[in-house]
Formats: C-alpha cells, sequence, structure tokens
C-alpha cells in the first residue's frame, strides 16, 4: 500500500526559473524519506504524479522548506492555478 | 470521497486510429456511470488520471465492450506499456 500525490496544473505565461526549480524539486523529493517515485507530464495541464509510502512522508515533503519556497514562488509567479490531490492506491496492474 | 484512475503509458510509433480512439474513450467515459471526470497530458510519457465515484464505475468502465476493445487494440498497437493504478482520493486542496 502506498499513496499518490496528484498535481494538476495550468502555467502562467512566465519561463524565469521555472525549469530550474522544476529540476531541483525533483532532486529535493527524490532525497526525501518515504519518497518512491515520479512521473510527470505536460500538454495544456501538466501532470505531475509523485508517489510515497506514507501519509507522513507527504507531509514532511509538502512541509520542506525549499519545497514551501517553490509552493510560494508557484503560486506567486509560474502557476495560473494547481490542484492537489492525496490518494491512497488500492491496486495496479500494468502492460 | 471519490477515486482516481491513474493511467501512464508510453506510446508507440503508431499514429493510425490513436486519436480516433482517445476523443471516443473520453466520450465514452464521459457517458458512463459514475464518471466524474478527466485530466490528460503527454510528454515523454503520457498521464491520464480519470475520477469516478466508486469503485463500481470504474470496474464497470474497465469491462465496457467497446473500453474492451481499445485496451486491446492500445496493447497490440499504441502502447509500448503502461500502468494503471486505481486510488481513492482522501484529501485535495487547490489554488
Amino acid at each position: 500500500m502506498y499513496y499518490a500525490v496528484i498535481f494538476t496544473s495550468t502555467r502562467t505565461e512566465v519561463e524565469a526559473g521555472y525549469t530550474e526549480m522544476a529540476i531541483k524539486m525533483v532532486e529535493l523529493a527524490k532525497a526525501q524519506p518515504g519518497y518512491i517515485g515520479m512521473e510527470s507530464a505536460r500538454s495544456e495541464i501538466g501532470i505531475t504524479v509523485s508517489y510515497w509510502e506514507s501519509l507522513e512522508a507527504i507531509k514532511n515533503w509538502k512541509a520542506n522548506m525549499e519545497h514551501l519556497e517553490a509552493q510560494e514562488k508557484g503560486r506567486t509567479t509560474w502557476y495560473k492555478n494547481y490542484k492537489v490531490r492525496i490518494a491512497k492506491v488500492e491496486r495496479e496492474y500494468e502492460f
């Protein structure tokens, strides 16, 4: 049993600093306890799904100081809007 | 409380029929009982997250005849690989 954080977003036109922040946040997330993995795609909207061992791990990631700064900058600069859903993965299958 | 189906995929080179199928599946999903919404993005990988009122609704969607045909054609033609995760949304917030 593990958790998924589904982050969907719409970007502003502002590119400055965005890619650097995104790369840094991936590195930072990977270093967090309880991190499992992350997948991203962007077309009209962006979807990033990160996977975590527990709600506690997600809470700690959300409260990470550099991540908090990125969240704040995200709201003022890079994102028109975003939505975060925290979900418990109950089953999975693949091809 | 509702559910998310996280569908991540890598495409083959085959374009023929893909867009038509994708559009048709969105229309078909929308017409299913218990459907709430859907979001998609594609870069190197594709991520589609659909939202459903219950596991029963997800089960019925998975077993829909035209959807089954699309799944089969997906495996033989359009997708190198895919993964489906069914997750219960436990909390959410937005900006």
